[in-house]
């Protein structure tokens, strides 16, 4: 690594860091009972389970990738954090439903104790229902500086990523895989819909965000969906080659579960090759954008070469 | 009763069959996988689970309120159903959650296996985690004819009655009130929540697909509120009074669990009572809009009056 790509690299994960820091703000902001003053009651048990469900850390990639999309196509910022906080409360929802035990069975997420561990189950799948219906409130919200078109394309674009054709959709067939060995094609959809599709929106969601052409949005769409793509592949191989420390979760598991991935189908040296690939794919759908582009190029690389 | 009022009351419950019939056409035909058309996959084996929590009968009360305030206000009708068809995928999700084991617990609702006996635990999860997203969709999806203005309006007056400051956190209001024995203005607060917020917010629907002023609408919300109201008391009253075998569900249940309704604090004598000037208070509310008022006027009686 020279050191200017090294200074880069730091100057990303900088900016990456930042925007983390600014959608905890905007969470902690957002889900203190205070703020949310009107006629009606919020239990404090519910908001605190919703709380321990998203505060806890992590990259925040989601929101990262709503703001720098919407940045580099000239869209308003504070109305984009709006719409990486309502991700991130769609995000951490299906989390928190993936870990019950009916599902996953996860006792920690992150290094701490998982929503259902820390409160009760009820509780549990209570506040991943508000987190998810706090959500569309988000978007739909006098507070969240968009036009009512684009409103109602965030609404639509987002119940479709989230849905029975998307995030669940891909839950469902991922429970499935446990037992039906599903061949490369069914792997690939799977994850697509699973992981890909929350990845895709967000990219989606700065286009529309910025008011951007059909053109941009729908290449900001591949891109999301080509950077979803690496994300579950790199983490299909984190499974195999991180431990648990470094990750803040359980390895090994999809070997555990003979849950089929790209990674066992091909090993990880396929995956690796495969991983450039997808990175140079998402730099071309880049290519118009120019200098412009330089944070969501490295996005891209960051997503591929992620160490947890 | 005279006849003349038994042949309205028989009219009545036509309509209301009839509505019924609708609501029940739109659901088959939009939880039918070949309708979903587009490039991703919908598993077959959850579309089946949100068809079981979805079509299994019920008078689809909902529905029918956005139906006929719409109707009084001068809305489309084919839009409206729409929003009754969201509101009804809403209402169902949070039936399928209410039963889970870690919740209610319930094996049977309207004499059938809930979603979790028919299917699995984790199936009825992520079932009904797809319902309450679809709701969103179908309120988006340009098929809803109104326009952008009309549709946010929905997504935001939806997104508070079923969230953390409406139905779920009623819900979770309603399990703490097991331990904790709330006093009458908690338990009103609760089952405002619980259950009143979606009769208030299907009242409130049908004036905005109306395209209502302000005041209408916030009388229409009025009066949704003061039908779930006796809605809720007509159901603790049932508890009491009706068998399994006319409810389809068990009942004395809300005795068994020392749970606190007002017709456990005041008694039935009060609680027919204080049914009729909810009915009276309702009726009043309506008294501006005259003969069109006549349907709405008659599902106010029939929701305190109803036996099952």
């Amino acid at each position: 690594m020279t050191s200017e790509t090294s200074h880069s690299a730091a100057v990303f994960e900088k900016r990456l860091r930042d925007s983390a820091a600014e959608t905890q703000a905007a969470l902690v902001a957002m889900l203190n009972g205070d703020a949310l003053a009107d006629e009606t009651v919020r239990p404090s048990n519910l908001l605190a389970a919703m709380r321990h469900g998203t505060l806890n850390g992590g990259k925040r990639l989601r929101p990262f990738l709503v703001r720098e999309t919407a940045a580099m196509l000239g869209g308003n910022a504070a109305a984009a954090l709006r719409v990486g906080v309502a991700l991130e409360c769609l995000h951490c929802y299906s989390l928190i439903h993936d870990d019950l035990p009916a599902m996953d069975d996860d006792d920690l997420r992150r290094g701490q104790p998982t929503v259902h561990k820390a409160y009760d189950e009820a509780t549990a799948i209570l506040a991943g229902d508000a987190l998810l219906t706090y959500a569309f409130d988000i978007i739909a919200a006098p507070e969240t500086d968009f036009s009512d078109r684009q409103k109602i394309e965030l609404v639509l674009a987002l119940s479709r990523a989230a849905g029975m054709g998307g995030m669940v959709g891909g839950q469902v067939l991922d429970i499935e895989a446990e037992k039906t060995h599903p061949n490369e094609a069914d792997i690939v959809t799977l994850q697509a819909m699973k992981t890909g599709a929350l990845l895709r929106f967000a990219c989606e969601a700065g286009a529309i965000a910025a008011g951007a052409s059909a053109a941009d949005r729908q290449t900001m769409r591949k891109f999301g969906e080509t950077v979803g793509l690496s994300f579950q592949l790199a983490d299909d191989l984190l499974d195999v080659t991180s431990d648990a420390a470094t990750l803040g979760k359980a390895t090994g598991k999809d070997a555990g579960r003979g849950k089929g991935t790209l990674v066992a189908l091909h090993g990880t040296e396929w995956a690796e090759k495969r991983l450039d690939a997808l990175t140079e794919e998402a730099e071309n759908l880049l290519s118009p954008y120019g200098e412009k582009a330089a944070i969501l190029r490295q996005a891209a690389r960051f997503i591929a070469d992620r160490k947890s």
